[in-house]
């Protein structure tokens, strides 16, 4: 996509700090991190949601997640650390391609550990699990 | 593990709303549901955190959590969807069996749609740069 900011950086365009890449992933600091070692791993290709994602290219952001994820908990020396995919604005998502925010975790930082509930009614929890299964 | 609550799950020794399962991954609603279709993602074997779970577990996720996630966005008429995978303590991991959280989002539901930016200072970008490349 000739406008997408990722889509830049993929193509060189737009300089990043390159953590890793491969023929299907690249993955890079966040310019505005959270905390310090904030990475970003998005696909080489532009999709705009994780809904568009075909398989191999999923498959590729998974293991990269967990290795590069594992070298930022190392480096950044962090308490826990956090995988957030966001989609759709009302879950956070700024940028229209595809993309896995991985995020060092220190106690007490300020971002979510634990979050309210909201209890299923007589009967909702069955009618909500039979609608998911109907859309599968 | 003997006494992890997903295991007993995946055994059949504690019920649940099954989503979905296939040779390697399971998923079920979540029984204290942020939102209500709020869904987990397990690897039916026991590995502590996303660090432990290996390529084949790791890809069956992938894809399950695209495909289960477009199911409970559509079914749930959420305004948007997150998914959250937590590491340790600090970053909310309370369950010691890694899983996914499948998070239905709507507008101002409370949950995270941005945070606060902590920025580098001059050279740190580049020397946490070299931190997690030398980690991986």
């Amino acid at each position: 996509m000739e406008d997408c900011i990722f889509c830049k950086i993929v193509r060189g365009e737009i300089p990043c700090s390159k953590v890793y890449e491969d023929e299907l992933v690249l993955s890079f600091l966040d310019i505005n991190p959270f905390n310090h070692g904030h990475t970003l791993v998005i696909t080489k290709k532009h999709y705009e949601t994780l809904f568009d994602v075909p398989d191999e290219d999923l498959k590729a952001c998974a293991v990269a997640l967990r290795d590069i994820g594992r070298a930022v908990y190392e480096a950044s020396g962090a308490d826990g650390l956090n995988i957030l995919q966001n989609n759709y604005r009302a879950a956070g998502q700024v940028v229209w391609h595809a993309h896995y925010h991985i995020l060092p975790r220190y106690k007490r930082d300020g971002f979510i550990t634990s979050w309210p509930t909201n209890p299923y009614g007589e009967g909702q929890m069955q009618e909500m699990l039979a609608k998911i299964r109907d859309k599968l």
